[in-house]
């Protein structure tokens, strides 16, 4: 590859992350690099480039979207093979017909992974050392023996759990103890009204899907679940972001404003244990936020997977506890408080029950009973307060440690979130000078170490929350994790980014 | 409740079973008939009215729909609770605002449900006595102790399987086999291209959506699996059926026809054991389906659930195994061959690969593990080929005695198919005199004394196929379900339409 022409800095117009991708793909097809070549590291290029670890990042990536050269986790980049390569370029030509697009709004083709979606993609799909990235649990936290014992002995005697043909709404026992347990945070859910999901994340889709449709718009919390940004692009339907506060949650004033310009069809909270910020809203609020739907009968969806997982003295009520009209969709699940492994979730869809049943039966049909009767005994026996406060006290524990540890080698100026309930830690970079650190780079600097945490962008929109990243406190600490932190902390100054500054 | 007045036939405009809804909705009233009430049963208000069942059930389903009365599965109609009416008077409220409907084209809320999904819930959410109405097979014609020890076995020694947070595509080992049996039928699967997915059901609906976007055409085969119509329509996706035939498959020349006219952006085809038809598609038929929509840059998704159960030599190969572009989304799973109860299934998607994993982990993040490790064990160990062996001659066999049952007690003209594949018949009541068979009143009069079966609208629009219905062969023939065949022969003979005819 040839770099000993200067990039020019005389057309303003073309990004300079643009000029450098060209440069090195002019560069491949001149050196005639195969396929599998490696190119050199980001750090390497920007060195020779000098340009900053973040412009000759965007300057791969974009490279990589188009197919051109491809990234290994841990290894860098490499010239892509050439049918993938190919196969892309058919990809676009079809949606590059712009002239068609226009004309048919609802007849393109579904737009190809956003850089969020290849971010998060990355994130999940590959081992990482460190997994500060997604919200789990170490499995010790976890009563996996009694699960092992309870699966053996449920495949053993109910082999009609494994054999028969499964339908509907769920395993009647399990969505009986999910109505036993809410109640006894003052909840009254009805089993009639519960659809056994698999995960909490079919639950929130399908509760989307049964109260609004392509081009609506819903209000949710800013910053928000990345899976559900994701969710709502995939629907195509509109986020409209309404600050969240890491101590208070949803502004309520913010969301009336909303309502007054916007037409809002539907919203979403996470009000105990939000994702990311750890708040957990008071009563007050949660009693406002439903007179105020109420008012302009407009349906909340409430995800309330981490709500067993609070640190309070009591369960704090999720905001359908509130509700007297059917007009909360709760959605909940055991992922996080007592099993990742199997994959359950629910959802109470109150008076969209109907409409819920139906989609879920043309979304995935039924969800597997073996585990469903699992859990089912697990709560009717009642170890689950008991593990719930082993699970929470430990949490407690390395989210406060794991706070330390950021505030303590973290560039100064560092924000971080104490939060009430959950597994995650949010934290807010300063800017380095007039510099703001990115967190994108500093995911791929991170990344290439083997740390992976949640970048910020991930949790916007249109680049909002690029100082910001989420950490998981859910592995038990250690001094490797205290290491990995600090690590971090060294990594972050240098992802500092370098927008608009010309080239040299 | 009255029933002296008249019912007047001078409004032509009113249908007569709107007359009768609301002859009995006043009745109801003004006998102050309070909610749980029961209501005469259909036989008795066709008599007393002297319409058709038809046309009593009909005003029965309409009070029904406005939350006037509800059914009860085998007791009959009632006069519902005061809490339920309310409740779906709030919502026909909100959704009869047609000013604002019509200015906002995606802002309507989600549909209601119609008279196809409220049947597709009845009959899949009640117990019934005999069930000619699931695709299913009995649990004795599945390797249930098998999947007993394997599922114990795996829970004790593999307790990661139920303790770890689960992502992406699926458990890589499932992921092999799948690909390794495919080699089988000369079927190249890329293990990294397969997704597994809650069902066959969840695979099918993330093969649709990246391939196509709300408001788009889909060509379909006709009659079509209902859950897919439904789907469809969940999905604001709309369907343009394409005749199929019962020995040949999809009519290619009515697709390219649909071609020229139609904006089509996907075609769905089960090409191996069609359902409802049975049929099997020839190898020339695939090999031409993959050249025309290739020519036409159109995607297939191919759904290949009863792929394995089809009754020639060699197991036929899928659409998918003539294609070299990545240009079929191959739909298959595991709940009719191998183990109804684990709700496995799985997407090859080709170059759409990448969009259906962002996709999946938008919609339920991932499958959980334990039943993915106890089907790639048994697939591994061997004892498939064997299995399938022996529910292909017991399917095989059940659908030849069910036919010439049906062939027995039908009425005369009655055409039913034969089979090449899958659980299902496929029959086609005539006209009696000048009068229409609906399935439909057949449905209700069945349903009403235990027996069920998939009423023919429901394989299409429009009250297409309302003089078909389908029948599942899935269980071990008894006296039993001979009697019930003869009974729905009889019933059959009662089930006769009488649109048009204005009242005595």
């Amino acid at each position: 590859m040839r770099r000993d022409a200067p990039l020019s800095s005389d057309e303003p117009a073309e990004p300079l992350y643009r000029q450098l991708a060209q440069r090195l793909s002019d560069g491949i097809e001149q050196a005639g690099l195969g396929e599998g070549s490696r190119l050199p590291s980001v750090r390497t290029l920007a060195a020779q480039y000098g340009v900053s670890l973040t412009t000759a990042l965007q300057a791969l990536r974009w490279l990589e979207t188009k197919g051109r050269i491809e990234a290994r986790p841990r290894s860098g980049y490499f010239v892509a093979k050439r049918a993938r390569r190919s196969k892309r370029t058919s990809v676009e030509g079809v949606s590059g017909e712009a002239s068609d697009k226009l004309a048919h709004r609802w007849s393109d083709p579904p737009p190809e992974l956003d850089s969020q979606a290849r971010d998060h993609l990355a994130m999940v799909g590959e081992p990482c050392a460190v997994r500060f990235d997604l919200a789990s649990a170490e499995p010790s936290l976890y009563p996996i023996d009694r699960f092992s014992v309870l699966l053996r002995r449920l495949a053993y005697q109910h082999r009609d759990l494994v054999g028969s043909h499964v339908r509907g709404a769920g395993y009647p026992a399990l969505r009986r103890e999910i109505a036993r347990q809410a109640m006894q945070y003052a909840c009254e859910l009805d089993p009639d009204e519960l659809v056994i999901t698999n995960g909490c994340v079919e639950a929130l889709n399908l509760a989307l899907r049964a109260v609004v449709r392509p081009g609506d718009v819903v209000a949710i919390e800013s910053p928000a679940y990345f899976v559900l940004l994701q969710m709502l692009r995939a629907l195509e339907v509109k986020a409209w972001p309404i600050p969240c506060h890491p101590e208070t949650g949803m502004d309520l004033h913010a969301l009336k404003e909303a309502f007054a310009h916007v037409p809002i069809k539907a919203v979403v909270t996470v009000a105990n244990g939000n994702n990311p910020l750890g708040s957990v809203a008071s009563n007050a609020a949660k009693e406002a936020l439903v007179k105020l739907l109420r008012e302009r009968d407009v349906p909340l969806i409430e995800d309330d997977i981490f709500g067993d997982v609070c640190f309070g003295e009591t369960r704090p009520a999720p905001v359908r506890a509130f509700d007297t009209h059917g007009n909360v969709l709760l959605c909940g699940g055991f992922s996080k408080s007592l099993c990742p492994g199997l994959r359950l979730g629910w959802l109470a869809a109150g008076r969209f029950t109907e409409r819920v049943k139906a989609l879920k039966y043309t979304t995935s049909m039924a969800t597997a009973e073996l585990q469903q009767a699992a859990v089912a005994e697990m709560l009717a026996s009642g170890g689950y307060a008991l593990h719930l406060r082993r699970l929470k006290a430990a949490l407690r524990q390395q989210l406060t440690v794991m706070r330390e540890a950021v505030l303590r080698y973290f560039p100064d100026g560092t924000q971080v979130t104490d939060p009430a309930g959950g597994f995650v830690l949010w934290a807010k970079l300063p800017a380095l000078g007039s510099r703001a650190i990115s967190t994108r780079t500093l995911f791929e600097l991170a990344r290439a170490e083997g740390i992976g945490f949640a970048p910020g962008h991930l949790f916007g929109e249109g680049g909002a929350y690029d100082d910001c990243l989420r950490l998981n406190a859910g592995n038990q600490w250690t001094s490797e994790l205290e290491a990995a932190v600090e690590r971090l902390g060294v990594l972050a100054r240098q992802a500092v980014r370098d927008d608009g500054r010309s080239l040299p």
